[in-house]
Parts: C-alpha cells; sequence; structure tokens
C-alpha cells in the first residue's frame, strides 16, 4: 500500500535523534504523532507543540493507531522491548529505525515481526549530549541519512522512505546492513572508543591535572565525544562486536608499530611516515566534494551501485533518482 | 637588566603561530618586528602592516637589533638553525619560544647559547593549517601559554615574560620542561598520531569510500588533526619520542583489552567498563572550572606549587601573582 507524500509519522522515543526528528516535522507542519516511555520526557515535548498536525501521545499503541510511517528512535537496549510491544497492536505501516547498528536490529525484527514493512535506517547525526532537551529541529538538516537494502528489502517501501527524508532536506546513502555496520564501526563506533581510551589515560600520569589544565584544541576534539553517556557507547559496542573489533586491529597496530619506532630510536620508520602522509591526503580531501548531478533508474541494483561508490540520493521523483556521487580525485 | 612593560618584541618565524603573534602584536600598536626566511612571507605580513610601531625586516640580525624580547616561532627542524644564527650576533634581551617541544629545546639553548636568558614557552593554539594566511590576530585569544621555570632560568626574566603574557590577554601556565614534554605528549602529540592512525584506517576496509561519505561529526572532530603537515607532526613526536611511546602504551593496552573483550564474547569486561565511565566522568568536566581568584608571591617555589596543582596566572603585579586554581570536585 502506498503512503502519502507526507504521512502521518510516529516517533517512538523522543530522545536526542528522535526528539530532534519530532521537533524537525512539527516544525514543517508535517503531521506527527510523538511517544517515549518516560512521563516528563512526554510533556516536555508537549509544552512545545503549537498547531493541531502534531501530538504527543501516552502509549505506543496511540502512536501507531494514526501512523502511516512509524520510525524506532529508542536506545538500542530498548529496541526488542518496543518492537514487542509493536507486535501487540496490528500495524501495518512502513517501519524504520534511527539505531547506529542495523545486523542486530534486523535480526531482531526478521525474528519478532516476520510481517514488518521495516527498512533499516540511521541519520548519522548526534552529538555528546543525550535526551529531548539537547536535541532541535536543527539537529538532522542536511544529514547523511543511511537505509538498508537488503534482498528481501521491499523497493516501494525503500523508495517511500528515501523520498520522505530526502523531503525532510536529508540525503539518503544506500547500503547493507553488514556494510552499514563495518562502516560506522569505523567512523563512529570506533572513535568513541578512542576518544574514552584517551580521555582515561591522560590522568594516568603523576601530572594529569596540569595535563587537563594546558589541553586545547586538539584535545577537544579528540576527546569531544568521550562526553557520551558509557552505557550508550557500550551498547553500540558490544551490538557490534565483530566489526569493531575488527576496525580496533589495524589502528592498534599501527600505535604499536609508532610506539616501537619512538622507543628504539626516536624515529619514525617509513611505514609510520607512510600512513601520517595517507592519513593527511585523505582528511585534506574529506568531506569528499560531490560530482555533478545525475540521474540514475530507481532499481535495486542501480541503488546498490550508487552505495558501492559512496553516493546520495538528493529526490526521488516518479521515474528515477537525483544522485551525486562523490568525485574522484 | 629589567624590560620594559611593552618591550619591542622581535618574531622570528611568520608562521601560524608567529605570525598570529606579530598580528596580534601590531593590531595592539605593541612595538614588534618580524622575520621569516621566506620572502613572500615577509612580503605578506608586510602589506597588512598600519603604523610605524610594526616592521617587517629581511634579517634575524636586523630584528634582534631592535628588540628587547625575542620569540622563535620556526619549526621544530629549524630550531637549530635559527638559534645559531642568533649566536651570531650580540643580543642580550630576553629569549623565549613557542616550540611544542621544550626539553630538547632547552638542551640546544643550553648547548649552543649558553648565556642566553631562556624562557621556554608553549602557547596551546593552533589548528591543523600551517602558514602566515592561516593565522589571525584572535588564535592567541585567551590561550593558555606554558611557560618553564627550571632551575637555571632567572626568576625575573620569568616574571618579565609572564607580565607581557598576562597583557596579552593569555593566561600563564608554570611548569617544567619535562613535565610540559609529558602532558603535551598526551593532550597534543598522541591526539595527533591517533587521528592519524583512525584516518588511514578507514580506507583499509572494502567499503572505505562509502565509509567516508556517511563519517560524520564524531569522524570530523576525531581527524581534524590528522589534516596537519605530516613533517611537522613527525618533528614534534620523534623530539619527543620517550613521552610519547610511554602514553601510547596505555592507550594500545586498553584498545586491545576492548578488542580481546568483543572478539572473545561480544561483551565488555569491568575493566573496559570503568574507564568508559572514567573518560566521561573526566570530560564532561573539562575545561577545568576556575576556583576563585588568589594571590600568590612572586617566588620560585610559589610558582612550582602553581604549576602542580594545574592553576595558572591572569595578572603579575610588583609584589604578587593573581592566580586561578581548577576547583576539586
Amino acid at each position: 500500500m502506498p503512503i502519502a507524500a507526507a504521512p502521518t509519522v510516529a516517533v517512538l522515543g523522543l530522545g536526542l535523534v528522535g526528539g530532534s526528528l519530532f521537533q524537525l516535522l512539527h516544525r514543517r507542519g508535517h503531521p506527527v504523532v510523538g511517544y517515549d516511555i518516560d512521563p516528563n520526557v512526554r510533556h516536555l515535548a508537549d509544552r512545545q507543540l503549537d498547531g493541531e498536525h502534531a501530538r504527543v501521545v501516552d502509549t505506543v499503541s496511540a502512536a501507531l493507531d494514526a501512523a502511516d510511517l512509524t520510525v524506532i528512535a529508542v536506545p538500542l537496549w530498548s529496541i526488542g522491548q518496543i518492537i514487542d510491544e509493536i507486535g501487540r497492536v496490528s500495524y501495518s505501516g512502513l517501519l524504520t529505525d534511527v539505531t547506529s547498528v542495523k545486523t542486530s536490529v534486523a535480526t531482531m525484527i526478521g525474528e519478532r515481526l516476520p510481517r514488518a514493512r521495516w527498512v533499516g535506517g540511521h541519520p548519522m547525526a548526534g552529538s555528546e549530549h543525550a535526551g529531548f532537551a539537547a536535541g532541535s529541529a536543527t539537529l538532522l538538516k542536511n544529514c547523511p541519512w543511511v537505509l538498508c537494502l537488503e534482498a528481501e528489502t521491499s523497493i516501494e517501501d525503500w523508495l517511500h522512505l528515501a523520498r520522505w527524508i530526502t523531503g525532510l532536506g536529508c540525503r539518503v546513502f544506500p547500503t547493507s546492513s553488514s556494510d552499514h555496520d563495518e562502516a560506522v564501526a569505523r567512523v563512529s563506533h570506533i572513535p568513541h572508543a578512542i576518544a574514552a581510551a584517551l580521555t582515561a589515560t591522560v590522568v594516568d600520569a603523576p601530572g594529569g591535572r596540569s595535563a587537563l589544565s594546558i589541553a586545547a584544541g586538539s584535545f577537544r576534539d579528540a576527546t569531544r565525544v568521550a562526553a557520551t553517556a558509557p552505557d550508550m557507547v557500550a551498547a553500540w559496542l558490544t551490538a557490534n562486536a565483530q566489526a569493531v573489533a575488527d576496525g580496533l586491529t589495524p589502528i592498534i597496530d599501527r600505535l604499536a608499530l609508532l610506539r616501537d619506532d619512538l622507543q628504539a630510536n626516536a624515529q619514525l620508520s617509513d611505514k609510520a611516515h607512510r600512513w601520517l602522509q595517507q592519513a593527511h591526503d585523505i582528511r585534506r580531501r574529506w568531506p569528499l566534494a560531490a560530482g555533478p548531478p545525475q540521474r540514475f533508474p530507481a532499481t535495486a541494483s542501480a541503488i546498490a551501485d550508487i552505495g558501492r561508490a559512496g553516493g546520495w540520493i538528493t529526490n526521488v521523483s516518479a521515474n528515477h533518482l537525483e544522485v551525486r556521487l562523490p568525485n574522484r580525485e
């Protein structure tokens, strides 16, 4: 069943990302129903409302009753519970989520909601803060929003979601659950782990306190996400254990090589020089510049090609996709 | 010989930090003479001048001729050469530097300019960019400026420099060369190395290109300084080899523990949970809040106490120091 261009959206969980999505939809006059398990959060969200198109409700079933599209935005550790609650009502609309791991969520959905019209999503937006009050209608502005396309995904459902997301002003990055998890291990989960290891190590040494006093820009940025709630980070790391472990090994190896070089003769090996240079070249060219606008057919194989090229969809029209691929330099 | 409250300052090297200091002094109407080995940089600096108090000169000796206070702001690999040039003219004014390692610079000064009135300094300001054009009069605004006090440092010279730096609106953090190098390894040199290891690793895996496409805020901040010139980073790491190697070991150990936990059973050990929590607590309280203003006597032992407590000097008056210590929470 196709959904309207502006479907009524249920947002389950009004934390940083869910709350920001709720505020964005509310601000745009998009029909939206918000739910959070915490009455204080519901009250906070409700107080801001202005107009008939947005509501906060007290139960999951009241939220689903009204919805054509439901966005699961609860923390990773509550995903199982919310899936079970959805399973207890008859809901036939589209279902997506905003969780930072996709394979384990896909497995849960497959086991507990086998007939759900589910498409896994992950807007790449966040901060070291959590909760509704930390969010805003602008958090998701122009963000890269990953949308997973698997063999079992309905292409029609996928395209509906992609149209809705691009309509919000975000860019849709097609990928698979396993490719997503590998990539996010390296660009988000591991950076969180490293920030924590670095921060904890500063105070190990006797002069830790004065080190914290003189720490400036490079420490500030390198450790920003160490302030993220540790339970959240632990949940990501364990739910994405294999990809995180695989991604940590080459980093540990590089740092150990560097340490051994410096300890042995206060010099860097050619290998260490090479990866310093390689990192410099990569980072100077990031964010990747977009090539010219292109059109792709709205087929599963074209979408997979876009994903493999690191490209993104800016608009979904009736007959084709508007796409940008990163420039090859 | 005491120097005036607004001494004529020679800035040798007009890169990011030296150029920013030159611009700051120029902007404040402070007498300043700038020199850079590169005629293009001298031309760039000269074009901006407005007023008689600031000049750009073509030789080190012309810069020193006019100066009561000389700031060495060349890259680490040119320090030896500039010290030798200073040695060839008769210069009896104060000498400081802005280099990010202090022990090896102190050794060079001791060997090649044994009678210099040298006080090692390090303003904790910078960016991933280099060169005069990347600097600005605001780069050093309110920055923590480390000033080393050793047994052989003249307390009078140290206080003159501290007065001049606080007069620029910066805060002076007293420490020793070796404590500085240990702290800076952990809050700056190692963060640069880790940013590079992380960045180089993203493209190791097959999906590297799409990982770079979806990378967002945590990757942006964690890797910002990977864009720093690799020669500069290599020079810091090798000049501060022991402290960097010592600081890398506990980070490598933490990451290896985490990797092994995740590989073995997709869980975190209590130890890993503890350092995630510890890092969170540290980072939430950073930057350290300042306690109430205090007065300390202007003696070497009081200054060393301030440094050990992670405190800083906001003003140097005739009889005492105005000091803030970080709050103990």
